[in-house]
């Protein structure tokens, strides 16, 4: 590949002093988990968004959350057709080889691929419904949630749409045969978090109800 | 969704603790981010392995890097069909919407997606060849690289295969009209790393030579 | 200007080195940041000391930090009397236009900007008395912290007053009235900090105890 | 201060990861410069601009270089009145009390400061015209500068001013006496560059002929 380059050297600095210290304090731990595997207790599923730090808001330690970081923290359907589902994968390797007991979608306010759906699905983006478009055709999977928030007032329709993009996610989650099987042996449980990036809320989806709630 | 569960009580702590520290002394750049949007300078794809935490290791503030996670860090090749693609998805949004500057691929050793593409690859998996299983399509992507390192030493052929991740991720980014349009315009440049999770090498590839060397 | 003479070769020489490689590595970046201009989160007000660099000190990316340095790391006190004012211009644009998060004052030790300021209050220093010298006026910022340090035991009068320099500028910081106003608004919060230039210690200021300790 | 707060945790971690490298390979050193005094063999004056890193682009130890940072990098006119002149005061200790060997004034491209000169003497920002600017006040300083590119065509207009700006700071040095011996006694040379922050490039003042050239 000889299009690679050498990172620039303010990373190396801050990777060297990363050995030399966060690394050196937890080598022993480092050690383990390289010769024993990783034993996550859960599997989050988050934006890429780099305003959304899942290990940060939960202090997590190197080893405890397997991440999948994908465009508006979403879920497919279930469609084992032979191609390749990057977060599907994921799913899977999750539930089936680590055997994570929680399993978290992090959704969060001003997110940029949930308000392209918005535009998408309201006619003002048209470009997004190309075929070449990656991101209008990954944003599909959230179309289903706009037709349930059309009908509301402007200013509210793309905050729900955030919180539907949790709930769609949790929805197709359940659509896995191994996922679904896990949740009714008592072996997995679902969780629905929204992150308000701007004044820090954490609001989590109370299934007994439906609604999302401040943590 | 009837089946979301309230989070376990440390999480919550784990997040309370949180807000009073790391959000309290950060408020005034988290409200900014908010209402002015990220402006990342890097993309990084990374493995969903819960042993890397790229943001440790470069001691990146909120908003510094735009990270996609996936099985084993891979990019697929374009293919524009219209289908659900969340790494492409991704880095057509960090490319085209958020205008990264770099773009690096986050390997890493004794990666589980990787050791079972290899056992795939080698006949030792015949679950992964089913078209049910999406751990086994993802790791198709990887596939090419497997006849570049069958005819190594046994010992050497997972570390040679978890460099063709990288590499063929790298190779595949430039088959994106979008990303060798900007690569060749300077406006990105594309990095291949490999952490290893239990000494902390950090190992660059050097496109001159074709080689990972240590940082 | 017929005084300007061209660089020594030295200097050249080291330009060229970073432009064949710092400069090559970030060069997509640094076009962005040309083009889209400069967003940093933070504002560090540090001396002209040439053994303080806050960039290495902190691993800052360019564009991280708008750093403004003067004799001692001082703020004067508010006065808009339509005369210049280069430090108050700098914090005004920081706050104003660039609306950064942090304002960082970043204090140090063996300052000698500070020995001369307790030289000229004790009477040993008659010179930085006058008028002409710029170096005695622009310390006088600091005079009334000399008067909070002066009955200490001789030895650590000097060291208070590096604190004092830290203290008094952030006090008159709250006396810029769109520096009050983004503070109480939580879209700015401050900081005073003193590097130990000799052993590398960093004190930061807490201000529920008004007290440094180390970080 | 009870306004001080604590240091974001990012900001602690590269610190804690400088100490345990940067600072302790050059240890002895950091020690000799505390002991002995700094010894910097050059003063830069250079802007507050985050994009503008001077000891990166000369590779400059700690130590090497006095820098001084305002608002488009200006130096006033030698104004012995007993009020506060920060530029004033960095370059009297500069050349009286370090006896620097160059005085290096380092313009850049972009600069915010020369843009809102040249809007302010062009009558298209009238606010910065007010008494209260700070801003619009310290750039005054390059006000006569602008009288020289009026008539240029638009589009060289602000790019003419950004040369200006380092031009009238070197003349206005030139109007301090100690600056004007020291020059006149060959123990001091002055230097002007600009410096591309987009493609790289450094300009140099040429005294011969009065016109700035690629390093």
């Amino acid at each position: 590949m000889q299009n690679a380059k050498l990172l620039p050297q303010y990373l190396v600095s801050r990777y060297t002093g990363w050995r030399a210290t966060t690394f050196a304090e937890n080598q022993a731990w480092y050690t383990r988990l390289a010769e024993d595997g990783q034993r996550p207790r859960a599997m989050v599923i988050s934006c890429c968004d780099s305003r959304v730090h899942v290990t940060s808001i939960f202090g997590a330690d190197t080893g405890e959350f397997f991440i999948h970081r994908n465009i508006a923290n979403l879920v497919p359907p279930y469609t084992p057709d032979g191609k390749q589902h990057g977060t599907s994968a994921a799913v899977e390797y999750a539930v089936n080889a680590l055997k994570v007991s929680h399993l978290i979608i992090m959704g969060h306010t001003k997110c940029g691929g949930v308000a392209g759906c918005h535009a998408m699905c309201s006619g003002q983006a048209p470009d997004l419904e190309e075929d070449s478009s990656f991101v209008g055709r990954w944003m599909d999977i959230l179309r289903p949630g706009y037709d349930r928030v059309a009908d509301l007032p402007a200013p509210e329709q793309v905050p729900a749409l955030e919180r539907e993009a949790v709930m769609i996610s949790l929805e197709n989650l359940m659509g896995f045969p191994f996922v679904r099987e896990a949740v009714e042996a008592g072996r997995l449980t679902l969780h629905g978090l929204i992150h308000d990036i701007g004044d820090g809320t954490l609001f989590q989806l109370d299934g007994s109800n439906g609604k999302f709630q401040p943590v």
